[in-house]
């Protein structure tokens, strides 16, 4: 295995469990990359819960999400979504997909999530909403089949993040950094939609506020800041990935 | 005592702690499984809180509720909870009674608790609602008698969980496992319907999702993600029962 | 000092950790108890945050509240609120005076807190309301002087909790065990009401079931398995205080 | 390096990782002292999440903030916020600068906090309101210009605490301690409007009340208390500092 390659599975194996220890994943949920040396693979953990996932899990799927690595592991019954995006994107290297309770209130009110702050301008200035119902009718409430996942990249677009009817949410990124980045304070930013809500009307930062926002909170310093903070406190939680 | 037994208490106490630890159980309620070697007898600890007990605090138990184990521990006052679902339901193999901070607001209001996403869609899409006025007047707000127990029994129907007024909820399951699962996700579903209402009207999944949901999380491989994750939280907070 | 003063100071600091464990006290409040030995004096430690207390913390005072103990320790400014009801109530033995983040919204707006569930019913069926106001105007919201204190223990009358108009909450209880269980859970009923307003119109439980509720949950049993519960949890966390 | 200044290192460490540890510091925001020794420079520390910080990554600037300490280390890009207030303010010893999320409801709506209980009084009885599209428009949400700053502490004026459209607040006090206690508490009140909201009307205290109030709050005793306790806290955890 290269070196590049191992420590992108250790990596991973970190962001999981940095999402999961942050709230947003919990028993459910995961995050992928695409393949470091090879743009037409993406890597997912073998069917685990986020937090408990080491770099030997990792697994390698194609981007019609065919297992590439020999084993007896079992895939995540929705890899679907993060192949179904790395196709469509070629601007995207990591995905999470998860179900947090300051998201799901959304997903099942249809309530629109905006920008309230600089940090949850990282969502973008719309995050779309894909209701499975629209082409697939009553399903499992899951995205376990090409189609659905092709439907839910077609919704997703350009955009940072995509909210799904009932089921939670898919966040995409440029970077695995990124994507970890996004997924915490979008999900904060939902929380304290909800917990304003009680306050009053709640309106977005202005289209050139949310803009400058954006840019200004996906530098490297405050993404670096944060990585540094998450992994610290994981580590004092004596919750750090085993080593490759 | 045969390795079958033995392994019950273990796992019963596990069970125990497990739900305690991810916030359903509290100082009070309980769990109880079918005897795995005689359908009629099922095994309950003594009088203790789920978060403490041990394999060696399981009493055997009739399914009228007669104390077999020769003891001087105390039985819980509501064991007759357990043994009048028994006595109903040859499918239930397991019970979980509990006071969660999440449902109870539902037993205190009436608001009816309905299904939302797929893994809540496990309680059922119907939840039934007893209320202990109905036969039996003023009470100190427990089930203490076959005649309470047989009521409560008859109000649970088929249905996999009963909301009691101003009291809390009893989930049954086809096993230990199924009856954690449900338990923990009916109550993030009802937590999630709180939070929900917040931002708007709140309806429940179709029927047809309902129905595909509830079989689709209730099969081994989630269930057994789920259960991994859970115990692996508990032996990090160095919580697991002892040994037999 | 008699074994029996030495295992009440033990277990004064016992209880001033847990109820701070359980999240009813934080940084300030207090819990105090009748001398055992004497019944014209009191015991409270001297001015400290209650999950730091040690058995060495805990000072005399007599009924009026003059510190016995020689020391140089400082007492709470707010003995008085201890003192001045052990002078009215010769059935109260221990007295806990909070600020709870589920109590403080009642005490806010004056809504009426009422009994929701069996354990919340341990508060009695009425909390009476006081108001400094209503005999001292303005002040600086705390209660140090004698007559203050006087004035809360009339509002108090023969009830079990009064209420203290943007300030807090006092509890008392014919034991120390009474009194923090009744802490903890008329608290997690205050809690429990502000969820239930999300839903809809909430009443209280029958007086019958209030009544008989009250009785049937201040018995020996459930209040032995839940300080068992909570010692246990304090244990763990390894925040039991240390030995005489 | 003088002992006091070494001191000063330390305890401003100390009190970063208190004020996060307390949930009111996330991975973003920071605290400043003025120098021990010369009051025309503040010690901050190098772009760093509070929780993590140590006496070594103190770093020293003008009250223009311009940074003085030879360093490859990068200052906050906020620095500015400090700086402004220390020249605008000479009785302001001690500078917090946070987005709790109790706070931001108040930040994103315009709802008006106001002080509810005595502790919270010791945030004053009227808490300014800053919209940095005022003066210039549309920002990426963050005060990085000198001349932000000095509106920002225009808008502060004499008050103890300003609020920041959609993005925060900024605390200031005559102490580290004095900054710490306001921070922790005027969080808590904010939390306590959150939750009385949900029972009906808030009303403030009297303007005497909010007055006596605050002075008795801030008095050494209250504040010592405190501080011990979030210490000890703090020590429970492992998180203090190392040493200078």
């Amino acid at each position: 295995m290269s070196e590049a390659l191992a420590d992108a599975r250790y990596q991973l194996a970190l962001a999981n469990r940095i999402v999961a220890h942050e709230g947003v994943l919990d028993g459910f949920g995961h995050i992928s990359i695409r393949h470091p040396g090879d743009p037409a693979r993406y890597l997912l953990a073998r069917s685990r819960s986020p937090e408990l996932i080491e770099p030997a899990d990792i697994l390698e799927f194609s981007l019609d999400s065919k297992l590439l690595t020999p084993t007896d592991q079992l895939p995540y019954g929705e890899c679907v979504i993060h192949g179904s995006i790395y196709q469509a994107r070629s601007d995207v290297n990591a995905v999470c997909h998860h179900h947090s309770m300051a998201i799901l209130p959304f997903c099942v009110t249809g309530a629109v999530l905006m920008p309230l702050m600089g940090l949850g301008a990282t969502m973008g200035a719309t995050v779309p909403f894909w209701d499975s119902r629209d082409e697939f009718g009553d399903t499992p409430m899951v995205v376990t089949t090409a189609e659905q996942g092709r439907s839910l990249a077609r919704a997703l677009g350009p955009h940072a993040m995509v909210l799904m009817r009932r089921h939670g949410a898919t966040v995409v990124g440029a970077s695995l950094q990124e994507v970890v980045f996004r997924s915490i304070f979008s999900h904060r930013n939902a929380e304290l939609q909800l917990r304003a809500r009680a306050l009053g009307d709640v309106a977005p930062l202005t289209p050139g506020e949310a803009a400058q926002a954006e840019s200004y909170s996906l530098r490297v310093r405050p993404m670096g800041r944060a990585w540094e903070y998450w992994t610290t406190r994981l580590a004092k939680a004596d919750e750090l990935p085993p080593p490759v």
